[in-house]
């Protein structure tokens, strides 16, 4: 047979179907410019120019309604405020696959391959995207951007020649929010990666991160994440879950001890999530991961990366777990999406919730902003989506739920009643005794003195409804 | 062959990667028979054996502990209570990916392709399984058994060069418990089937299922199964739910009217699915299924396949949805598998819990066994599981337990207890009154009279505990 | 009366607490009007006058911001859209407790009793709360408004003897908008009412069930409600499903015939809830309860209440719950309150999410309204809200929820996009064809030659993340 | 004063109900023996005679089928490894009340009342109660055994006086496997206790942990519990969850050194539950407060109590929560109960599930024991079941099933295959790279290299069905 046969096969969780076989010849919708070795020239977006505010009462959809960039808000821009990324992976290599389905994207600009040419193709519509969008950050996996090779010396070296591109891209403006390693998508890591029962795949994800902390420290990333995909167990009578956090620990003292090696001063982060891919992954929430940094003695070198959607299916609130780990002076980004609160999955929607995105922006407000992490957009466009249009949609909303929130968010502040509300609960402790007890000079002799001095304590309400009432009013 | 053939897999939201390249010439683990004309001849698990029952003392794990065919139980062999049948989907195109990764099994009679040849090697190798686990039903949809051609027609014409071996290969004994047709993996039926948006689609689906049931019919099936995979919506926002259902009624009424047209004497069913992969499913549990049955005049056409994993998910255990058809005369067939109850997703586990498994059986007992329906395994080995005698493994579990299940029902209802126990909490009703009520003859007025008269009611104990301590004991 | 009352407050599964004891002096608080024979002649609400609608600016709690019942909306008064009414029980029954808590709750006028003086000193405090809020309409549970006898009869004559002072006290212009008989706290219920397995407290309910219609009745009460509180079951182990069911449907049959003889023509109402307190109530949602009215043959006999925390407990969003009983013609009022969508039981919090309220006024709408049934507030104040003032806040917040809700759903009616992109949708059927197959003409020979011809469908973006824009601008 | 009143006042969420007024003259069912001043004198279970071991064929439901006190098993007695405790609060106060429901125990020795003679019959009954039953600890509350008082000090010395007739019951062979405090259920606990507001509740409870402390010392007790039943909020818009933490800190702290001052050397246990009463406990599950303890350097003076309901509350197994504790060396106790795995609050139910029960054993196995902590039953009767005999049924079965488990559990590791399949499975770092590995010398360099010789990396099966396949052959 003479020339290429391109097969695109898709797994799903039971068949595999031929959804589209490329044909010899170049069709018309890649613009003559497919094939391996040739690139987009084009653009990719051409009709979708620079997003722009245009106040809320514009009926665009292409438009900024909420946030306006160079707004100050509380002292900041309002992109300083938010520092926005886009995820490569959603946006760029969401296919709309999901367990029951195949892909249902086909941008124009994809032909179907995974090649260097396809990814450097892919690179130049991602920085299409966030220009247009005004976004200055992204953020990315290494097999995301770059497709593996026979050997890991050639996957390594793809890595480079892409990002050799994207560093071009990039000018002087657009950096990474962060980096980080696919560590569960290819079958050598089913059984994790630090936390695999196999002592080869432990060494093969210690140099796949090394590369990908140099190619983020390369790229001038703010900060690299660690999300352990399939750090977990699907059931523990095979498992030997305390061998597995010990391994895990090394690895990540490893990687902290690598990070200075190599003179990288981004912030390392750890994201949470409670299950999926495993039945139960080692870092189930904000406190669970905090607990194992406390244990293994790696408190200093990691902050948390909060995905809301991941928050929400651990069983509380998004902003229970920024505050967690914002009073434990660890937040450090926030992945911004939004889960269903009926369904038991991590759908990683886009926020579009005007009182979360309030409650989120009052955590960040009190963190004094996230710099240098950010709100990166860790959500995907439903599969039914199919517009090349809706991708900018998503990201708009998303960006606009958010804006909308800081400005919400500072009206409170600014309004003040809801913070005097709260300092009033708890005004009993701004006393002499108050203090003692915070200092931990308040033994249970003194206390039960004073207990029986006063007798039945005065207890005043919570103002639950009042306080909701407020807040409700700032929307 | 000349050229080069490059199989991209794509298998997630997120990426894309080269799992396999099938080389040039053929691996040594295909026994040399690789490649789109060739058909393996051989043996496809040359280490396993025809499984035997052992009893329960036996450590082989090929071996049946519980299940004894044709011992009998209650008055019926075992084999006929229990008519289990293996799911050709899981067992045979079940690829070990999730949404979070690639592929993981790679079965030694698999050549990477979705040729027809590679379908009916697959087909062959189905059959050698179902004769050495002793198996004499199998459970298929259209798309699992043979690949997609370009056009409807060709695609009918690979099912029928597929089939055509299946009829071989099922010989005297073995038959499909039942068929169904594919109609949510591809793209095409992204909105749904029935339900889509697009009456393209709902002709298209049409005339997929006017197939699959010829082909069921065909094969000697004794039922037809509809999942309704994407009927359901994502949100409410953009979907009209009512027009929806009712094309969903006007499709299965269509259906039905087909199946007497080439007079199909299988049972119809229906299976129920609260979520996954729409946020919400139209035929979300056994009752909302009835309900729609009653609604558009369906009753008499369907009745019910109830998975496990979907009622536990749907808020009920799986013995609610099974005593909630049973008692509305409409349980059909079951879908043995479990879920994990921690987990809010569809986990297609292998049932392995016995007390689960009596619980199911003592509904069975109660319906008179399941014929013409039976017992499905809709269960999936885990990703990380991929040994081949995984598959063995993994369906002896599963067949073992409900072996047990059956056993321990027999054991509860011979000693009478249970039933006693719950006969005497209604005794009250067995008397005169309880006799005019029970016909619709007591009113209002009389009841209150005698209200007035017996003054506060006697109520005995529940005796919850006391009914778990009996049930235990069987086990 | 001589001697000591001592107060026994029972509050747990856990324990005893003396939480009061009542002096033999009275209190300044109650105004030296406390003891049974007494009545509170001054005002409940002495701090509050009647609340106004001020406009969304106002910083004052206790006045609307958006409900000004007056003002015309989509053609109609927001009063005859909102229909509100306030839930005796909550409002004068709640008392904080919980079931690991005793009551926090200890308004001015309660003495500690359950007397008749006391039962109507409460029923004046909600007229005085009920004129001062400006809302028409109220629900009560028969055992909530007047305490229990000795017998039935003495029950049933306390309940006369408070009755009359609510009929007074209504005037013209106050009715209930439902009454409902409470058969679920009193230990005689522990197995159900009508579905429990004691014949005697099948009588009882009955007894109790046909009083409380006749004093909704007089009360000139617009529908009566069934909730089944312990209508389920706790483990199927002890339990007859079927039987249980059957009494349940003689049960409501003759509530039906009841209604007719006495000429009662309010709507005859069931609440479905999913669990709580039986692990799995037989009204499940609305999709069940409909499939159990059209098994018995009850369907023209009633309609639904849909609670949003109910539908949300069951799985379902509150929306979804709502437009299943509105498409088969069955919404016949709102209880409303929300949940929290992390916990797991029924919190019934007074809705303050606008885009949620926004969502149910879009179904009010499409219903055209709710009359003769209307939005019950069946919400009570959080256990540590213990002001007086926290009762007007809590339904001053609720109320302007819901009328904001109103006014969003109206702007989004008559700005048209979003119905218009959900009308674009389904397009295709509104052709000859699609008119065929939505007539029940189109078999599945003449679906398949029309597949055959047209070859691959084309499927339109479901465009939701621009639906969810279009929405969010709205709120 | 002229005879008593004694009104019976159940609070209910929603309203007020007179269940029972206790007559002026003596019920034939107290025996003569009722009154303030008199004592129960006779049996209180006169039916039963002393659970003695039957064996698995009994039919006798008061005998152990499998629970034979002095049998050895693995070198340890039986109850040795099961140190079982009976929860007084479940077992003597617990009352049948629920959210929705009244009171439905009516226990022949109760009274009605909350004197300190009742709290002393029920002590009684108590002790009776276990020996029968043939257990030898016992664990309470506070304010479960003995009632409240005017002040403070009058609370503690109707504590001193019940405390004096326990410790005379106790006699030489029966202990309290711990005590603790109930700082929930009193209304001045609504905010929390040691994270309530008020700093005047926070004196209290340190005054009533401290009595409590001093009580459990003095009756032996080997180990004293802190469950926050309050300490965590409703919402974080009226909360400083960050100062709550830092006062809940402070409190622990107190307690430890006040633990020290008076030479009690029981065990310092916290027990963690997730929700329940409040939206968001503090100790949530394990990790978060090993987190907590962690943070505020509060590790070495307290272990946690595991409680298996709230485990899965929380999302996770009770086995996983037991695991978690064992490998950080701090399970010090097991709440025995179970919850429904479909249901969303803790039922506290009697684990019956042998399953489970052997995960469990299989944990306290690897834990070597529990002592100085036990197996609590902190487990209650279903609402419905009000037969004296029930609570023995219930014990039995709940101690029976924990017997099995421990069969199971050592049938498992005698056979040692399934510890052999975990062995295996991570043999690769049983090696000298593993070595260095798990002593942190590796680093990513080196691993790096490793990586790029041994190339693409073997991963074996993970055979999780033949591990659940192991596990069901001994059950």
């Amino acid at each position: 047979m003479v020339g290429r046969i391109l097969l695109l096969v898709l797994f799903m969780n039971a068949a595999f179907l031929i959804v589209n076989a490329v044909p010899e010849t170049c069709p018309a919708d890649l613009g003559g410019k497919c094939g391996e070795d040739s690139e987009w020239e084009g653009e990719f977006f051409p009709g979708v120019t620079k997003i722009k505010y245009e106040g809320p009462s514009s009926k665009n959809p292409l438009s900024y309604k909420w946030y306006n960039a160079e707004e100050v808000i509380l002292g900041k821009k309002m992109k300083d405020w938010l520092r926005f990324s886009v995820a490569f992976w959603h946006t760029f290599r969401g296919t709309g696959a999901d367990p029951f389905g195949a892909p249902t994207k086909s941008w124009p600009w994809e032909d179907g391959t995974n090649s260097i040419a396809m990814a450097k193709r892919r690179m130049r519509a991602n920085f299409e995207f966030l220009n247009k969008l005004g976004v200055d950050r992204w953020c990315f996996h290494d097999r995301d951007i770059a497709p593996d090779g026979k050997t890991l010396k050639e996957t390594n070296s793809n890595l480079d020649e892409v990002v050799a591109l994207a560093k071009e891209l990039q000018g002087d403006k657009i950096r990474p929010l962060w980096g980080t390693a696919q560590l569960f998508m290819h079958p050598r890591y089913m059984h994790g990666a630090a936390t695999s029962s196999e002592l080869g795949v432990y060494a093969y994800a210690a140099a796949q991160v090394k590369k990908a902390m140099e190619v983020t420290h390369y790229l001038g990333g703010e900060n690299y994440v660690f999300w352990g995909g399939r750090e977990g167990y699907q059931t523990l009578l095979n498992t030997d879950m305390e061998r597995e956090l010990d391994h895990m620990a090394k690895f990540l003292e490893a990687a902290a001890a690598y990070k200075k090696k190599i003179g990288f001063n981004g912030t390392l982060l750890i994201e949470p999530k409670p299950q999926e891919p495993t039945k139960h992954q080692y870092d189930w929430d904000a406190a669970t991961t905090l607990n194992f940094l406390h244990k293994y003695g790696l408190l200093g070198e990691f902050k948390l990366n909060i995905e809301c959607n991941h928050a929400t299916l651990s069983g509380h609130s998004c902003h229970h777990d920024l505050e967690t780990a914002r009073i434990n002076g660890m937040l450090g980004n926030i992945d911004a999406n939004t889960g269903d609160p009926q369904v038991g999955w991590d759908t990683d929607q886009f926020l579009t919730d005007v009182g979360e995105a309030t409650m989120i922006m009052l955590s960040v407000i009190r963190n004094g902003g996230l710099a240098p992490g950010g709100f990166n957009f860790d959500a995907k466009l439903r599969r039914e989506s199919t517009d090349v249009e809706d991708l900018f949609i998503a990201h708009i909303s998303g960006m606009d739920t958010l804006a909308r929130g800081l400005r919400n968010a500072a009206k409170l502040i600014e309004d003040g009643s809801l913070a005097e509300l709260v300092r009033k609960r708890y005004s009993s402790f701004d006393t002499e005794l108050g203090a003692q007890i915070e200092a931990g000079k308040a033994d249970f002799e003194m206390l039960e003195k004073k207990a029986m001095e006063w007798g039945e304590p005065k207890v005043a309400s919570a103002k639950q409804e009042l306080a909701e009432m407020i807040f409700q009013s700032a929307l």
